[in-house]
């Protein structure tokens, strides 16, 4: 047995070795890649899916797995062994009812998509890109096809980001958090605006990405294991617990962007930086879920990143670099101004209390896109009729609204409610490690941020994949995925920022 | 039996897309990976050299090429078909002969090794890289070993970077060059020695970078399917013909390295953004060997960016970007200064009289390290001893001797002779070229490279691997690997700028 065990780590290190190499080839069509080497990209893309998916679903893998069930059952369920073969043989049996054939059509589909979204954006042109996202939900809805009879044909989409979550679960967490975000918003409106237009100048690029990095080196960024690039939409990657990358943008003229991108990949990193090497090169050597990792971006962007404390240690530093900008900016003002709510076109630039609107608005489309009721060549007109409805603005072009995010141009359908399920969840996390580090906020006005990781090592990012992300967030916390921390902290922030 | 071929093709398009694959991790490891991705990716690159090894190696494509024999034998024997399927099985008879395992570890041990490397030319400290070297060196004689019995133990390594050459055939050639070589050197330290003093200034590195890119751009490098990066040991490197890179590094304060080795890489980048797009995705899609590389690097490197007609058109540009330090240096003494013959230590920074020197002394290091009558530990005495017998020099340190440059801790043993061949095939074909371009001088006065560089495509480029090297030269010039007219133009330059 032990012996089987072994070969299966080999077979699943190499699988590893495949999709680490293809995250390197998705970092480079990202960051460096030339306009002329997408099609080439295409081939590599698909060829390199396809002999992941086909060493993946080996009938070798399965013989293996097979033949380990009743050596599992005498393992410790929570040992190591046992995790990495549950999770395996759960990846196992979703991948092989995937043909090869679709995996390769949808690398290669997906890789000239991207070629085309970036033009269509800067030219705000959705026609230019409609052909190629038409053929991207056709694939997902043949993906989801695979694994019919399903509760929701949104559902195996969701299950690539999110085990064991379905659509019905998201729908109504999001159902119970709507209102209650628009009752904040509305809320706010009706008090008087703070002033950020202090954070529209002009700021020095190369100034910005330094703080940017001074910051996260004293998050615990490690820049022997990682580096900082430029990408049009910033993200985190890996090839390895040893390789963890992250990118940003600067905006010359908006302060509001760099620093908060760049905090938000540190904490996407810093989950891949600290899951245990003993993990390395299996399947368990990632963080457990997608919601689980934006729980931890999150956290580090907003909850410690646009806490007041946190501006106590880096603002002085902050005015220092910029004197002309910001000396006449009291801390209480550049606070208020970083935490502004406002409805916007841009998720990305979202404010904490509309963000998750944003969100919404997205997986109602997506779930109409898969179930037919929403065709590709209107979905401009029903991003802007939608825009209106959740936050009251209409986009004034595509590229501010329907083309403004890569995902959909990655095929990452089932990706988005991810990015409201991780708000939630880091609050849920915060409660905890505010009654387990009482001291914290005193730690975060020195820059000390030790303890804070130290936690999260512990609870979270050394386990990687072992635990499915619902248990995991149970053992933590004691609760399943829950808005109600989320909606205190806000109500609470605002309350004070807005004397609500 | 079309249908064989179009299998075939199928197989070896995924092959060659895995190599590619496989170029990309070894460009970013020399651009961008953080030093701790080190061991990560020395998993990737085993993993996929021995995937990309098996699916060459495999089975099938035996059977394919066996079955297609006959049908060769109907085709033109010029026909990219024909070739293809030549070329192809003497790759699968050489590559049947090398275990996965071989392929796996030298992968593995290369990857690590160039860390390695770099951290003891940094510290100029042999012994760090020396377990590494003598791993390699031991990897390189099993290579050979598979392919016994074999003329010389150096044949079979050599094969690989020129094929269809053998140790004798270099030896014979390095032999009638050497004295040749040697006694211009003399004439030449016997003359009053020219100035190059305004190369050595303060020198903005970002408008060296900026020249470099301009003067590339002339010569025909298309930046929609290529970029330029730094790296420590310029290359260039490609992921199929739509994107060629190229690396460069900068000196702030030499002038004589920036320009130089980025006109060097172009010349590489052309050869390879030449090819025929029909040949994309086969073996036939690369250069036709190391050599015919470089006789390409060189030629744009050499025989036009050190010409006096190239500086007639590009000197008053640099003069405008370096006005303090060029403007009292006539273009007559620009020119000396540039081909100024000197030995050094450092063989990428030597000039064209001295430069061949440096590599027969690594052919003899390397013959003797593969025979087993030399031992890496006793390199460095070796390494000096020859310096100071081929070019007078005691190297200072191991940084400017053994451990000078990248390639041993890539396992490229073998490689370097085909510099030294690259510089006398670039001049066989300058001489072609001038017979059919009469008025080439007055073209590139003009800074006009179209017609030069059509000339390329036509007779080199365009054919990437269909014929082998030694043919290809025969069919151009009409003549074998010959170095007269190398010599003469040694000795035509060097006479008028040094009046021998």
């Amino acid at each position: 047995m032990e012996q089987k065990l072994a070969e299966l780590k080999t077979i699943l290190g190499e699988v590893m070795d495949l999709e680490k190499v293809i995250g390197l080839l998705g970092w480079d069509q990202q960051t460096y890649m030339p306009p002329g080497g997408a099609e080439d990209r295409s081939y590599h893309m698909a060829t390199m899916g396809s002999l992941a998916h086909e060493m993946y679903t080996s009938d070798r893998i399965g013989e293996l797995l097979e033949q380990l069930k009743p050596f599992v059952e005498q393992l410790d369920p929570d040992s190591d062994d046992a995790r990495l073969i549950k999770v395996t043989t759960q990846n196992y049996k979703k991948k092989v009812k995937v043909p090869t054939e679709w995996v390769g059509e949808f690398a290669s589909v997906t890789t000239l998509a991207q070629g085309k979204w970036v033009e269509a954006r800067a030219e705000s042109d959705f026609e230019k890109f409609r052909p190629s996202l038409e053929r991207i939900v056709e694939l997902c809805r043949r993906y989801a096809d695979f694994f019919a009879p399903y509760e929701h044909v949104y559902d195996p989409l969701l299950d690539v980001y999110e085990p064991g979550l379905r659509t019905a679960n998201v729908k109504g967490i999001f159902e119970a958090l709507r209102p209650q975000q628009v009752e904040l918003v509305q809320a706010i409106k009706g008090r008087p605006q703070v002033d950020d237009s202090f954070l529209h100048q002009h700021f020095d690029p190369q100034v910005q990405w330094d703080f940017g990095v001074e910051a996260i080196t004293k998050m615990g960024y490690d820049w022997k294991h990682g580096r900082q690039d430029k990408a049009a939409h910033p993200f985190t990657t890996n090839f390895g617990i040893g390789d963890v990358r992250i990118t940003t943008r600067v905006m010359p003229d908006y302060l509001g962007s760099a620093f908060f991108s760049t905090a938000h990949e540190c904490g996407h990193a810093l989950y891949e930086m600290g899951v245990d090497p003993k993990l390395a090169r299996t399947p368990l050597a990632q963080g457990a879920s997608f919601a689980l990792h934006e729980s931890q971006s999150r956290l580090w962007e907003n909850l410690v990143g646009r806490s007041y404390p946190f501006w106590e240690h880096f603002y002085p530093r902050l005015q220092e670099l910029f004197p002309s900008q910001l000396a006449n900016v009291s801390l209480q003002n550049f606070y208020k101004g970083i935490n502004k709510v406002e409805p916007s076109f841009i998720r990305v630039e979202a404010d904490e209390a509309t963000y998750n609107l944003h969100i919404m608005l997205r997986l109602e489309i997506e779930l109409e896109l898969m179930d037919g009721s929403l065709e590709v060549r209107h979905l401009p007109e029903t991003w802007n009729t939608r825009m209106a409805e959740y936050l009251g603005l209409t986009p004034p072009n595509d590229a501010k609204g329907v083309l403004q995010d890569v995902h959909w141009s990655s095929g990452y359908f089932g990706y988005f409610s991810t990015y409201a399920l991780g708000n939630l969840v880091s609050l849920q996390l915060w409660d905890v490690i505010r009654r387990d580090l009482p001291d914290l906020d005193d730690q975060i006005r020195q820059g000390e941020f030790g303890n804070l990781l130290g936690w999260l090592r512990e609870n979270i990012h050394r386990h990687g994949q072992k635990f499915e992300p619902q248990e995991l967030v149970q053992r933590v916390t004691g609760s399943k995925i829950d808005p109600a921390p989320y909606m205190r902290y806000l109500t609470n922030k605002y309350s004070q920022i807005y004397q609500l």
